[in-house]
């Protein structure tokens, strides 16, 4: 049970955005937390299709948040990023044997909304308390390309 | 973000044993299932290994509950099982470059605590609360092998 690495990565955006109060690129942050660009260019799309940040095309081209960090709840960031639906295999209805006369499916789904419930209660600005020492590391540590 | 598919297993023969009130053999189990013989083989040493069944060897061999499923907790199973020190890379100290002046660990240790706490509300007895429903159903649907 691991977070995906795409949403791992589309916090660390949204967090390096909140923090810079200003536009990035994706060469930017990639060369700051020191991961893949192609990686961080596909999460930076979805973040624009789900309607997170907002891009700019072109020199100087790069994106910023659609919206104050304090109204980004981080409970949304996780459901548009992770599928949960495909939590264990019998959430997509995958023909266990027992279906039907099991308690599993119930007490794991009421698991992963006490999971989401706890993050409804951040906002983005919450995981950047002090943004300058936030900046400051993320400034001071270019990763090796 | 999925549940691991041992830890599944696992709490698929344990609701077997728990439904069955009754020894029985991982070929018995895969089989009422559908599932591989060699994943349970080896779900099955780790349930020994942490104390939630007993194994006896030879003809007539099998395993049942170390104790009665009353007094299994789902969210022991799960702790067990689930590696939740790499829920996120920075969990086990990935070295990224914000460590120190990010919020995300904490609030995210926070939501997988809340979904092992509400695991903790469950028995492995509550998983089967209809044990003989249960036992027909996973009796009834042998698998193509």
């Amino acid at each position: 049970m691991q977070l995906n690495l795409q949403t791992d990565y589309a916090l660390r955006v949204l967090m390096a955005l909140a923090a810079g109060d200003r536009q990035s690129s994706v060469e930017q942050i990639a060369r700051q937390y020191g991961i893949s660009r192609n990686h961080l260019a596909k999460v930076a799309q979805k973040l624009q299709g789900e309607g997170f940040v907002v891009t700019f095309r072109g020199r100087g081209g790069g994106m910023r948040l659609a919206r104050p960090a304090e109204q980004i709840v981080v409970g949304d960031v996780i459901r548009r990023f992770e599928n949960l639906d495909s939590f264990v295999a019998c959430f997509a209805g995958g023909g266990c044997a027992v279906d039907g006369s099991c308690g599993l499916k119930p007490a794991l789904g009421g698991a992963l909304a006490a999971f989401l419930d706890h993050l409804d209660g951040y906002r983005l600005s919450d995981l950047v308390p002090d943004r300058p020492a936030f900046l400051e590391r993320l400034l001071a540590e270019p990763a090796v390309a």
